[in-house]
């Protein structure tokens, strides 16, 4: 029951790889676990191009809030698409990064094979608004917990992903 | 007859570590294969100064738009410089994404030795407009697919190349 | 008498990792040198987490200019904390690039065992404004200086740091 995190920018192949390691090592068709909460024009596209690309090879279920009761039903291998959707749903929602940690505490010690997906964003300049830098900093300690306690970490660029743990 | 990608972030000496990196696989003199077609002062400053550090050892040649046209005619290896002002110059004058992919593909199956520069700016905060969203996304995909068709491929991180394909 | 450089993104972990780096290579108590000038309450509050994190294990100074000198009276190992800071109070107090390359060159000829903090910021879009241009341009030619000179250099990412150098 392996814990895995797969971070990089975006558009960086890092879900398709994902996807891809999941599928190869998953005996059972996998879970595909959506964050996804507020959808405009552009973010539906973006998750129709996803969701063709999955096809038939996951189930899908959806889940903004609530990651560890959604991952504590599922009977095989899940893919958290993405961390970084769920931590701005958890801010819109009044969460506090203290919430935030205690899920995900739960969630890595769960005898369940997850794939985590994140985006890799503090390597810009610093923004100039508080609540970007606000974003910043929760994604940057959560990445570093997920990181943690994961058994394999891959950083992805340009469509390739890198064990770096 | 290879195919290679140096990508990283700005100033992160990508640039210079492809230059050398093709010097030191050439017989004859590279051609250096300047992409810019937007000048302003900043702009030209960062061209001359990227000119004297290229001195002797380059045949220079520009092309903002028709890659794959000028690369065919070339005799001996080239360095695309850069890839991202290409993407920027496809999308000002009115070029799609699958333009601009056509192209890059016509250009990844010459029997010529290319060596690809791309800024990577995927790593900082989701942008605000629209446009440098679609930029970003465009950029990501691109990489992608030049990654997947190089023999190749060079990450840089304060002037140091980490090869990670 | 070795110099190492932590590289990474804003919330990557770099600190921390350099905090255990040299505290782990040094026989004798480090010393922090905190290159912070100007406070705001958010800078005092992750300053104050930075402090707490660090306990006794270090002895704490200050400095927002003049490294070198500060350096040179040393005893014992240094951690830079952090290069950026550093740059930022140098522009502010008119100082230019080419006095920074001076001031860097100076350290890295030292006999001392120094490891410099850097934030990772060229890897996001290229900024709108000239001055967070420059910003970045200074960084990653510093950057590229200090890695050139390092013995070792690590990148963060998520909280961990592979060695590229």
């Amino acid at each position: 029951m392996k814990k895995t995190l797969f971070i990089g920018g975006i558009k960086s192949g890092k879900s398709l790889n994902a996807q891809n390691y999941i599928l190869a090592s998953s005996l059972q068709k996998p879970i595909y676990l959506a964050t996804t909460e507020f959808i405009d024009k552009e973010l539906q596209e973006r998750i129709n191009a996803h969701k063709q690309s999955r096809m038939d090879s996951f189930e899908t279920i959806e889940e903004p809030l609530k990651l560890y009761n959604k991952i504590l039903e599922c009977k095989s291998a899940i893919l958290v698409e993405c961390v970084s959707m769920w931590i701005n749903n958890m801010l819109y929602h009044g969460f506090t990064f203290a919430d935030m940690k205690e899920e995900l505490e739960k969630i890595l010690e769960l005898d369940k094979t997850v794939v985590f997906v994140l985006n890799d964003i503090g390597s810009g300049v610093i923004p100039d608004n508080a609540l970007a830098r606000e974003f910043v900093d929760i994604s940057g300690k959560l990445s570093q917990l997920i990181a943690s306690k994961c058994d394999e970490v891959y950083h992805t660029i340009a469509g390739i992903s890198t064990r770096i743990k």
